[in-house]
């Protein structure tokens, strides 16, 4: 491999003839080399548009000449389009504070504006990765705000497929909605209740998480871009910090602006943390539903077989034709490690430390991590779990008749101890609630009829 | 101890003879003797403000006899009052969905309202626990509407401590403004700071985790209640949950609605996750803040010493003088407390099964408790430390004066290289920055003063 | 209430004039008005068998005069014995390193050893609480010991009640060895196994988890007691640290010994996260069996009914005659409690700082919470749910004879793929394996029978 | 890409003509589209060495025609020894169990093993992915065994790692044992101590947690192969599991037996909680002591800077020649990253059902990331930070001299109440506690030298 010689202010290194990074990544190369994974596309599409949006404010104040500052923007546009990707070379794990990832940024961008302007790889003359695309910057202001906005961003491709989810719940909960069966709770016979009311309810599960995440989410608009070293801004133009946030908005069609103060924006990675949290809770609710859905298709012959879910590979190394839930268990895994994350920064969030929190990265790669994983594993589980769920209408029907919990609906009329007496001799005699009840001649036979009618018991009525 | 004997489903039971609850409370005391700790006054309230609300509801629509509903909301009344607390006598860990606690309620009520009623305890036939307490209620949608409530409840107590807290803040940020010292990011010396502006920022986290804990807690406020036994409404009158929830607004003066879907209400307990997320940001903040305080005023004569927390008890049992900085150690061992809590809320979040989720007197337990322990620590953390604390003047202005990054304010004019350069012999040679740029005349005099002035280093400013 | 007052070096406070605590304790109740909750007995009994072996060790090497040394014994054995309990009155949530717990002790035992030599409360001359009571002793190095004691202490009462939770499902496991089922993996069914077979699996996860935490908790007997105020032994005589911790062990009947390094013991609270971790691994296997339970109790005519769990009280206020399985339900929530604190106890354990983590009082009681309510619990959940647990063996033997699974035993015969296809063609058709196998005439009637029997089908065999 | 056709039992699918895999691997890469990443290689060496295993033992029982097991054999053994890993294609998030993994362990080896014997890919006649590379195997029992030999062999890289680290300290210890300096509890003065003594501490603390871990992960050397489907041993010969497990222990030089029960080992996933448990202690320590580190080494002019860290890259895009504690913060992320992996492990363990725990991917793929980032992390750490460690000396006497907590040892001569005083003028006058001393005549001059000699103070010592 040919190499070239690049120098610091710890000294020269090596680094590949046509990297267009420069001697700060070839030490971070070397310092982390611990996961393998690089940093997800959100966050440098993210950090492109910052180091865009802040050229064009420092070429508009006059801090940083018009020529170089275009041909950063140039730079950071061709990043912001999806090239160049393969030159973030830094291990996810790595420096705190980020600062090996953002001067991997600035070194991509000035050697790239350097070529744009004609002069060499390596040679920082025209554009200085420091002094012009870093201009009045620092990695402690950018580097969370690019943590905000790479949160912002992938977010966009985790909405829809929540909307798709729910939706699906939705359309489901009205293709079962004629479905009669027993509700259960403790696991026990419950008064009936119909199939598309439970769909129902799991789809508005989706939609309330979905609401809150984005809800959650609007605290991440508020940036601290312009707080320079500390917060206070040094090095910045006092016009600059409004400026570039604007640009930056324009640039993402993201609604964006200062954060009320810039001390705060650097120190608290808070807004990181309700993000997280939120996507934990959806993360809760999807393996609840996971749970519920796996147990509703428990069969064929030895589950309750309410439901079933679309087959989508053989289940088994041995036991032939077994089909199992698995788009349901992936989605159920991948919550887990949602969660996982969230503990993760969790850590990190409390861990900030005076002016700034350099445990960022972590913070970082968790959230994408997680948004990401959420959002390719629901779009399977959409599309090809959900849409395709069935109900075995018959197994349901047998459950809304035997439970032995229809006696519940006897309880204005005869009292609950009465109602309970009723229920014991139907466990023991494994006579039917409505038997046992005509048998008795506790109430008309009209009135059995009516009262104990399992369609009925799922709506609120008056008494008779 | 006198005792009389009671019934129910499952046979007989002996009780103290003076006791308000009945059977299934003197169950559930055998079944459970686990920690000892009792529920909530906040819990207490919301359960007896839940019966009265029904109460009043079935009178109206004429599902209960006045005579009894009356009875009813006077025996209830007296609870939300503060009275028999000491008949709910069932341990936090019991029996899932809290329906012993449940119990004990409708219990406690129906002897009471007995009493009232000129009847004797045990004797049910004027007001019955489960067919005049509770009808057309069942603990699957009253402890749901109960665990939201004593949370809304809970909280209002929380609020003005976290309102204060950040007020005291900002009161010491104006008092520190004139207080320049060095700002520090990785632990490391940085660019100058005004002690205010660090003090400010504390206020904001505060400010802004009371703001997003309020605005999480909005979804506590659609209630589930009269959706009884699976969130299908059985037994009751089509108009009792409009009027129900309804009465219990005024009741409690909280804004309350019925939930867009009582099988969702009931299912899914997402809305205490988010909120005990929201109190789990919080304690990081917290945790974040205790550190940055612990550091600076760490000493007197071997840290930081910065400022100085009020002496508040001898600090150690073996050396003389010693004073330790026990509240702001306190609210971080808080704090992990709260951060545990919300562990087990997630836990019991995805543990909800079918129609219901039965580990809510877990997810009740804990949220409440973290809300208890963070008001009463940080009205302590507030008004005995922060409210406290003074600045070491010298202290910090020495720091300011000395932080090798001084030199970044020379950036614009030198470079970032050359700038590195002045860095790292100033740290060889022990010449601080000031006198070094001098001494190099690297700038003019007049130049270099204006530059380097610490305190115009703490706010953006136009380049010279 | 008549009140004394006493002074400590930071002025005189007021204390009830017969409290056997003194100055800095009733600071400490200013100081930390937080939960209402305090010490664990287990700490208590810990620190009084820490002082008494220190006043022991003191005495015989001379550094205490033998009349106070043996007051102070006296004094601390009493507590040791479970007097004055009701004297230690700080919170759990207090000042960090449990200084004001500490001094609570120190406290305790001077004014009860005073009045042992007839001097009045509140005089310190004869016996002090620093000067005496806590002579070559440290808050840093007697919590240490105590944290780590009191857990010893704690754990002897769960063992028991694991081994006979482990006995107990090991002879439920003999009852039902003989009671053929179906196995079912991924909630699908799967090949046959024996009830039995399963309780056994039950009964070793227990047994393997008490063993775990009994080994984990070997660290724990590595003590730092002699330490003093930073791992260094400062104002400890030479053979005073040996001599102590003998004592220690001889009070206690635990075998105990000097840690290696005296600063580790101080630092480190890692052999807490390990034993809290395995307390986690235990609340782990507690919630997978509480699940399984209560899924093969589901029904009784909607679920799958295997088997049935005692009743223990009614289970619904509105729905008569269910009876839930409420302490499976109490296992699963007080497990989630364990994992919880076991989240709170990590935080507390990272935050160590140079000499000291201050943390340990939330360390030490979120873990002996955790022991306690595991001890209380699963003795319930041993004696009133698991011993008394019956199969429903017919239910069992339909599953056994239904699951598709059964065609897996032809795989060695006909193939997986024929196999296959025969699961596929029984599900379609409702036929079972048993007659489609006969019926397509695959094998001889006699090696079908023989290979399709279930109960075979619960060892490994040779093929025919 | 040329593409060939297979089959498997829901139909026919394309895939890369060259692929070694076959049709149930490309369902599962239509299947799972999560992550993009895959197996870690110790996964993929475990599974080649059980199917290596389990042919040889099928082979020496008649089970597998002895060409057929021969073949297998050397295809595993090619993937035992490195080749082929680009053939495991399946996403790390992925079908419940780790069945596509495990059929795509039997693909690959099938069809490696048709081309040994001369076969075609694809056609599935000599070898048969299902009847003969899985012959009397299940993924119920291969993947639990894969799992825990899987972390078995990542563990012997990290192993060495710590000794290594613990072992620096160690000889750091030694270098700075004479480095007197003041101790600090609660961040404040307290007595002295040896810097070497803060550093041995910290090597036991690597040690000890290192020994925890191996000693913990002893559980995972019982196994539970031969269950084959739900742990019963169907379609095993009774020689099977013994022969199958004792080549293993062969072929992969570590100790392993069977399980004591089959049941257990593949319901219950306690052990890997169990070593994820000690990963998270380890996790906890190296926390304590990156911020311990990074405190030490605050500065250099406006913090302790009692220790200086090897300079590894710029740290800062705007701030000149500042130099952060970079490996030392990568430390404290991967340790909140194998946390947050822990609980995802946490939830996944519980979440076992009945014959099986569906969650075993993730909770493998946690816990090999776990030890794999510690690994590289550590050895970085320890190589390019710790080793590398210099000591401030200057400043760590001045602090020896100017704690105000010397005054500790004065108190077996003048008592705890008369030391405080002292301790209060020093602080109030800024005179030292040996001059005030002096000053008072509290003790003769040699007295005074003598005890209150701080290096005389890191040591038990007699009274003079």
């Amino acid at each position: 491999m040919k190499t070239r010689t690049e120098k610091d202010s710890l000294g020269t290194i090596e680094l590949p003839a046509d990297a267009l990074y420069g001697a700060q990544t070839a030490r971070a190369i070397r310092n982390f080399p611990i996961s393998g994974m690089r940093a997800h596309p959100a966050l440098i599409r993210a950090i492109a548009a910052i180091k865009m949006a802040a050229a064009e404010a420092n070429r508009d104040l006059g801090t940083v000449t018009a020529d170089r500052a275009n041909a950063i923007m140039a730079a950071a546009r061709e990043i912001l389009d999806g090239k160049h990707h393969d030159q973030f070379v830094v291990d996810v794990f790595q420096a705190g504070a980020g600062v090996s990832f953002h001067m991997n940024t600035n070194e991509v961008i000035a050697n790239r504006a350097n070529q744009i302007l004609g002069a060499k790889l390596g040679s920082y003359e025209k554009v200085h990765p420091n002094d012009h695309v870093n201009y009045g910057q620092s990695t402690n202001d950018v580097f969370p705000t690019a943590m905000r906005l790479s949160a912002l961003l992938a977010l966009e491709d985790l909405y829809p497929v929540l909307k798709s989810l729910s939706a699906t719940f939705a359309k489901k909960a009205e293709e079962f909605d004629h479905v009669l069966k027993s509700g259960r709770t403790h696991m026990q016979d419950a008064t009936p209740i119909r199939l598309g009311q439970e769909f129902a309810a799991y789809g508005l599960a989706i939609a309330h998480s979905c609401r809150t995440i984005s809800r959650t989410s609007a605290s991440l608009r508020e940036l601290g871009l312009g707080g320079s070293a500390v917060g206070t801004g040094l090095n910045t133009h006092p016009q600059y910090r409004a400026l570039a946030i604007q640009n930056l908005s324009t640039l993402t069609r993201q609604p964006l602006c200062p954060a009320p103060d810039m001390r705060y924006a650097m120190q608290s990675c808070a807004a990181m943390a309700d993000l997280s949290g939120s996507l934990r809770t959806l993360a809760l609710e999807v393996i609840r539903i996971s749970n519920d859905l796996r147990l509703l298709a428990s069969g064929p012959n030895t589950g309750l077989n309410e439901i079933q879910l679309p087959a989508l590979q053989p289940g088994s190394s041995i036991m032939p034709g077994k089909v199992n839930p698995v788009l349901a268990e992936l989605a159920a895994m991948v919550a887990f490690q949602v969660i996982g994350n969230d503990t993760a920064i969790g850590y990190a969030v409390q861990a900030g430390q005076l002016e700034l929190n350099v445990m960022m990265p972590t913070i970082t790669y968790n959230t994408l991590q997680s948004i990401h994983i959420l959002t390719n594993t629901l779009r399977e589980f959409d599309q090809r779990c959900i849409a395709g769920i069935t109900a075995n209408e018959d197994r349901c029907a047998f459950y809304a008749e035997s439970t032995v919990s229809l006696a519940t609906a006897l309880n204005p009329y005869i009292g609950y101890a009465k109602a309970a007496e009723l229920v014991k001799e139907s466990i023991a005699s494994g006579k039917g609630i409505l038997s046992l009840a005509r048998e008795k001649e506790l109430l008309t036979d009209e009135q059995i009829t009516e009262i104990l009618d399992p369609q009925k018991m799922t709506e609120p009525r008056e008494t008779i």
